[in-house]
């Protein structure tokens, strides 16, 4: 509180409260080589109290938590097309925008669920817990697993699609499409790994650029369309061809009309992924949270729902039949026609490419903080690996961020990149979880039984039913398409996460047993040292040395003979050196098995069950890497060996080697 | 001595002689998944016991150690023509005999030279040893590395012409010479590590095989050409061209006939590599050793140089031009015309080149027994690592025969299997090891001034003089063509080695000062153990039984606090199960560095020099290695940080974990 920029004292820190962890003193020790690299790469370590929530306003929030859904809108009209054209041709046009309008329907009742949930869940709303918390662990790890394969999908499709709209900007760069996506991914992993703070303002500006960017083509391209001025793109070379039947029909067959439609509305799912977001960062709002999440969330659908049918409605006078190759992208060929060729028009164009590249990368983003945390959570739950609980050097989930890209790049390698290839496997997992949580979300009505819970029953029981549809359909459509990939992965990784959590819950149980009995039990009835002693010089008179601090009932020196001759003769040095006090034993090992030889010395020793041994292996300390690569590591080899013994404590007695100051005998 | 098939009883040993090492009681513990594997791939492992050298007879001696010299002659005389064609054109063929005469010169002083060495170093004569001995260690490393990276040329020359052999025999398989050659260096190398024994006969088979074709083939040649029945072979697409000079001329020019014929007579030196390899091995000579090995010496040069001379001999007759790809070999050739088209003819043909490429592989083979060898000697004085001369599971140096392989296959790479691009680094560190070693010998002479010491000089000095003077005209020839690499890494390797020498004397000198006054050192002052504790349970609970079997001075937990509240409710478990004997120690650790607040600790505790710290960690025990990959491995991380501290001596105390029985709770 003082104004001067005087450092503030350590008294004055006291006084803001207690603190029940002093701090270390400070000793002077030098950092891993290792260590320092870190530091350089990623920035100083961050504490523990530096972790901390920016708390967001309503125009920040939406710029956070909506990119990776109004993104959707960049790419889920040209998947549409991609399945109407192909199955009815040029009727794909008069079709787009009502398959278009059916899904915003279903975003309607999602956005109406989730409100729900928002308000319910106002901590922690995600599917994970949600279903959890109404259907028990097993069920929401089937909806955890979907989420999670869902943000790794995210990861992909949208660096694809952001790597699409460069390639549609720039067509040069198209060869190196598939590095530029593992390129973004690994950039953006590596930002996060940096721990980037969500500083909010630096996520606005590439999703309202999109937003704005996206709303002046939309208004030019109606303004255009009334004045008779939007033209229509001729087919060319590259671009997708209608099958036979759509071809030769060229207008709306009933029964292939309906089936596309429903194909295609399955497709257009993929523009609702991303919805479930913000009720997960529900405490990162400003105060009243939960008022202010549900304002973002109907804002973040009207936007979506606006972008969407806008881009639908204008593809459906423009023409822009999908490429082959998926670039140059449909939103550009969009935005080609209504910008125009004038100088004013490509500069706009350039714009649009821009914002479509900035908000699908900064989608990818949003996987990179969900997909850490989710992991976190199933972790803790003892389902994932535990090394996922733990924060990092800069306070972030390392290690599910690292997982998360390694996945994506996969995925990226594998699909060469292409969102078209990528769609089969996109969306069932959120639909999945989607149902899940909005299942769990009626639940919960149901048992909780507060103000106005049979309206709630029915918003959530009709998201979960709309949900569940859309989730059969698009398995229906897309099973052998690659769908059938992530039905028979889910339920895979699910039986896995719970043999591992069955691991986890066994060894506590062990772990945990007769604990408070064993820390009081009495010691074993004898203790013997055994100092393993390859040759006598002063590493090994250093480990005889700490022996004789530890007070045993016995005490002997060991030597694994090798080789006899040698054996002999540190057995004459022994008696010469007057070490009698520590009698030796020499051991032999015709077979040259120094390892196993020690095993079997420890394993006699201790035989009896009543016997505690520590065995002490001389570990000299080299100062460079390659010194200690010049000698063999029998010493490693005998810990590793003899350690798998109860009751054998192998302590390694360290003498540190110097500097080498060449000895005048060296040549 | 019993004549009954009754086990002979251990007093029956006894009585044999004094066993200074009694045989270790049997005791029942697991192997190793990785020793089990070993057995079944190596065999059972050889005890040092039954380490024994065969004695070999002369007819024996000398198909054991002559294969790498006597095989030279398959390839010498194509090596030969590949030079003189190209400068001179079809003159080659009558200068190919010239320069062959000229090598036998060398090889004849070579012979008289070794005799004397193998008089006066009837136990290790090679030339490390001689250098050694006579010019002291550096000049020995000069000598040993020339050797060793001569060694690992015959292995890829050896085998690279070996399987060009197998070309010329099945030009089918040419497309696979490279992985036949890499295949042949594993099963080589494999055979070694299984420790096949230098079972003579073995070896004896493909030796006089080779000899007896190649001695029949010139036989036949010589009767068909007095005959007039030798045709001459027509030049075909493939084979190699004379340069413009040479083949305008079609003739001999008198200065670039010179030069071509020293060129020629530098690469003709390849022929007498492995003349030192019986210097190496006289005792494995049945006595009197010495003279059955100068026997033995004498013969394989006579042999050698009947085969060379014949060879290309008939090859003036027959005019078979060198192939550009190296095959078919000149030697296959030859053999074409001398023995025709007819069944019996097609018979022997193949019968030659089997012959041929059975002694290639067998010459491989020996450097495959020299090597490590040679090794094991340099790193017995201290000039390699240390880890070469040790003897493995079959009593052979593995590591060496490794190593070996490996750097043969590189080279078989690089060089695309080709013995025309292996020449020009062959035979410079044969040359040079044969100087050194016969420059050794002379001076051996002049210092002991033994009977015939005049001759002995002349002898030695001018097989040093000769073979220096090949070496230089060889560097002269075939410095631009790679001869410069092993001139660049010889000195590289020798100066690495003294590094090493350095290095190992240094840390000799350190250990060992004072070694006396160290093991009778009085223990320190004050002996503090710390327990460090992550949590509360059976495996740190054993860690503080084990702690009070120590008698202390001082005894503490210590937690180092990652996460505060889990911290604290570890400090009331310990209040509440009454643990207060062992004093538990919360460290603040925001930074979440565990294993650095741990070292901290501890080099805090050893500040003042006058304390030993025995720091004890828990150490679960996993029984399968994925268990193991579940949890972080943080008590590895202290230990490693911890043990680079003077006095901190880090003990595993064991925790074995059990199998998994899934407990009640799980779901």
């Amino acid at each position: 509180m003082t104004t001067t920029g005087s450092p503030t004292t350590p008294e004055q820190i006291a006084e803001k409260g207690p603190k029940p962890f002093p701090a270390r003193p400070p000793i002077d020790l030098p950092e891993s080589r290792r260590y320092r690299l870190k530091n350089r790469l990623l920035g100083p370590p961050l504490d523990t109290d530096q972790l901390e929530h920016e708390k967001l306003g309503i125009p920040v929030a939406l710029a956070v938590f909506s990119s990776d859904c109004i993104s959707s809108s960049a790419y889920a009209t040209e998947e549409i097309l991609r399945v109407l054209f192909v199955a009815v041709g040029v009727a794909a046009f008069s079709l787009v925008v009502g398959v278009t309008v059916a899904m915003l329907g279903v975003l309607f009742f999602l956005i109406l669920s989730y409100r729900e949930t928002i308000k319910e869940y106002p901590t922690a709303g995600g599917a994970y817990m949600v279903t959890r918390d109404n259907f028990g662990l097993l069920p929401a790890q089937v909806a955890g697993v979907s989420l999670l394969t869902d943000y790794v999908l995210t990861v992909a499709v949208s660096t694809a699609a952001g790597t699409a709209a460069l390639v549609s900007a720039f067509p040069a760069v198209k060869p190196f499409a598939m590095p530029l996506s593992l390129f973004f991914i690994g950039l953006i992993a590596f930002m996060n790994l940096k721990g980037v703070r969500e500083s909010g303002k630096v996520f606005a500006v590439p999703t309202y650029f999109f937003i704005v960017m996206m709303g002046v083509m939309l208004i030019t391209g109606i303004y255009k369309l009334i004045g008779g001025d939007l033209g229509t793109i001729d087919p060319v070379h590259g671009m997708i061809k209608a099958s036979k039947q759509g071809a030769a029909a060229d207008g709306l067959f009933y029964g292939a009309g309906l089936a596309a439609m429903l194909h295609a509305f399955a497709v257009s799912g993929t523009a609702v992924t991303g919805v479930e977001a913000i009720s997960n960062g529900v405490t990162a709002f400003k105060k009243p949270e939960w008022l202010n999440a549900r304002r973002t969330l109907v804002i973040m659908g009207c936007v979506l729902g606006t972008l969407f049918l806008g881009l639908s409605f204008l593809a459906s006078h423009v023409h822009p039949v999908p490429f082959e190759s998926g670039y140059p992208t449909v939103i550009s060929e969009v935005g080609k026609q209504v910008f125009g060729a004038s100088t004013a028009g490509t500069v706009m164009f350039y714009a649009l490419q821009a914002g479509t590249f900035l908000i699908l990368v900064l989608a990818a983003n949003t996987s990179f903080a969900d997909f850490p945390r989710l992991a976190s959570f199933h972790a803790g739950d003892n389902f994932m690996p535990k090394q996922l609980t733990k924060r990092g050097h800069r306070l972030v989930f390392s290690n599910g961020i690292i997982f998360l890209a390694a996945a994506a790049a996969v995925l990226v390698v594998a699909t060469g990149a292409k969102v078209e290839n990528l769609i089969p496997l996109y969306a069932i997992g959120v639909f999945a979880s989607f149902t899940l949580s909005q299942a769990g979300m009626a639940k919960h009505h149901l048992t909780k039984k507060e103000r106005g819970w049979r309206k709630g029953i029915f918003v959530n029981g009709f998201g979960a039913l709309l949900s569940f549809v859309v989730l059969l359909i698009f398995i229906y459509f897309k099973f052998s398409k690659g769908a059938w990939v992530i039905l028979v992965l889910v339920p895979i990784m699910v039986a896995l996460l719970v043999r591992l959590n069955r691991q986890y819950e066994a060894e506590d149980h062990q772990l945990q047993h007769d604990a408070k009995l064993a820390a009081t039990a009495p010691v074993l009835r004898r203790h013997v040292v055994l100092v393993f002693v390859a040759r006598l010089d002063q590493s090994t008179a250093r480990a005889i040395q700490y022996a004789r601090t530890l007070v045993p009932d016995e005490m002997r020196a060991v030597h694994i003979a090798w080789d006899r001759q040698a054996a002999e003769e540190l057995a004459a040095d022994w008696r010469r050196l007057g070490l009698s006090r520590v009698p030796l034993e020499l051991v032999d090992c015709p077979d040259r098995r120094v390892a196993r030889a020690a095993l079997e010395v420890v394993a006699r020793e201790i035989a009896d069950g009543k016997t505690e041994t520590t065995v002490l292996l001389p570990h000299r300390l080299y100062q460079r890497f390659w010194h200690r690569l010049l000698h063999d590591h029998t010493g490693d080899e005998i810990a590793n060996a003899v350690s798998k013994l109860e009751h054998a404590n192998v302590t390694m007695v360290p003498f540190v080697m110097g500097e080498v100051n060449a000895p005048a005998s060296a040549p």
